[in-house]
């Protein structure tokens, strides 16, 4: 699995309505509204770089009122949970 | 369920230790070292605001080699995964 | 009680308009205009996250001329007054 | 009343003993550990300018394990309280 | 008196502009254009408070063309010269 | 008469005796400890450009516990006040 | 051979145009699209230094939505490989 | 092939050793020193995810005299030059 | 003689032109079109303190396409060669 | 000629140091000491790409109490005056 965290700074009024279209993106698993100097941290989880590379460079930039994202690409995971089996099967 | 998340800088020799650190702490369910401006994201899912209190301004000192913290509070999360549950039944 | 402190910059010929639109917002108990880098500081005094993120989300972006906004969450409160009462029953 | 906001940076180990040398200074009146850039957020309210001088200049001074300070002058105060009052005879 | 100092940007074309309706605020004793990160230095000697918190929230809105200002108040001044004396007299 | 104005940051608990030292340099004026981002202002007012390299190249250094200094050049001066006379012969 | 690495912010929706557009310049002979606070980094290796200067005063500028471009001269470039061969007879 | 660029800051006197350190790294390909606000560009090509994660995370910290590195994950690339097959087989 | 530096950021597309109209200003001896943070880096040697705030307040806001300027006061100069005959007279 | 300009920070009490330290470097033809975010700015104008790598990366790094130094390689120079020939062969 490849991770990567998404920061992102949206148009003041219109972070709901981003926080959901994200959400709806195929690979990110999770999208939090937050306090500080970004909106939303938006988390994806994919198969392989090539479905990264997709998701920054065709399926983001689809995203209205978006003003800028800054993608973290995860090294290391360290969890007391199976992070890979939780997301891929769900519950 | 709290959440927050964390960004974290450490000493850059030391980053593989402070994640390890991260992840043993109660409440912290997920440590990443990244690429980017940071050098690591945690995330924290605790049950009250006082977990969360106690978490960052007890435990998180007690963290060798840490240079900075900033701590993300989420107002809403948006996930087709059931988080609550995952994280606390685990798998 | 859930304490916040918004940083507010807005538009300069409209800090003190913005001051009193966020004043009559459910609460937000003082706004301050300042001095230095930000134009505006507000105490949020509310119950519940909930009610933290229901101000953050969707009564802040309400207002006009807000260019940027920034939550801290305190974590911890110190002060030789009884704020909760104070704020609670107002005197 | 001559009120003022204190951002204050502190090293990151010393946060909770560096907010309680604070409240226990004549003129803070709460004081307030935080997420996000700042440490500590403490609120100054004293009678005159010099009173506000000597806090800053005398008083603040004292205080170890602080790195920064930023002091911003309330210009104006905008509440539903009488905050003159409440903070002049407490509860 | 109370003294602050104002660091102001303005639009590069409009600077001296700026410079001279500044002089002519009640209150704004020199302004001054200056190289540096800074457009514009003026002096605020004014008799309370409150005719601070009218000149910069009140008078300096009406100012065209002034970008962004900050305000700095000014807790002591040490002189040579009797400057309450210069400035409330003149020459 | 060449005018300049020096932005300065201090060390946090030398800021009064800074101020000092530099009221008592040949060529400044006035000092004034402020809010904000800097810790001190003062005014230079000298003859001469080689005056005012002496001051910042030669005096300056030599006043301990400054950590940064920034020179803005007073390129015009608007006054209602005669500051040329003012400060050549004091009062 | 003269080598430059040029960091380039383009437009969101843009980039994957800009890249190549940049990739067609003559003189430029990789254009990556990353991660982190740059969109596209480009290397520019030409066989003079008005090579470079023409490149990035002439063409860079014909490029739509180009918002900032930084241009680092390589002054030294260590390296296993044989650059300078496998750049100018390609394989 | 996984491509990233690092921007490295290292200690002003030691740039030139840092740069010979990088480059006998296995996976780092090419190291500039260069002009600008970083001291080093080094390009890492390596098979996989985790080739880059060990280097970064193992490999570059044991490499003396580094202050700051930052990692940019190349998404796409785009090249006249075959440069997999350059950088594969060398000349 | 007089000397100051200009650091300016001028429009992406217009660099070319704003360095010519900066050069046909009298008292600008050379202009720059540089890598880094600023594109134009241009030499002010002028008689006297009155022409250079006539050349940055008056003549410079005259050009257009210039986004941002910088004025460095020289305080000094060194050199092995003398300026002051060589930008007086030419060859 | 291959111009380059250094913008120098120095430590506060050597700045007249090694502003003579640099003017000594074969290839550095003027040292200005400024106001502003920088202490010394110093031109270089050495005759191949080579002669600058060799500067910036082996002399400079010989002078003491440099704490950060940039350097822009000037593209293009538009002057009224003969540069290249005044500076080759002085006056």
């Amino acid at each position: 699995m490849v991770t990567a965290i998404l920061l992102i700074n949206a148009e003041r009024t219109r972070i709901n309505d981003v926080a959901e279209q994200l959400a709806d993106i195929e690979g990110i698993t999770e999208v939090y509204s937050v306090s500080g100097p970004y909106d939303i941290i938006a988390m994806i989880r994919v198969t392989t770089n090539d479905d990264l590379a997709d998701l920054v460079t065709n399926q983001l930039v689809k995203v209205d009122s978006i003003v800028k994202t800054e993608t973290l690409l995860a090294f290391r995971t360290v969890s007391k949970h199976d992070l890979e089996a939780m997301f891929s099967i769900g519950i």
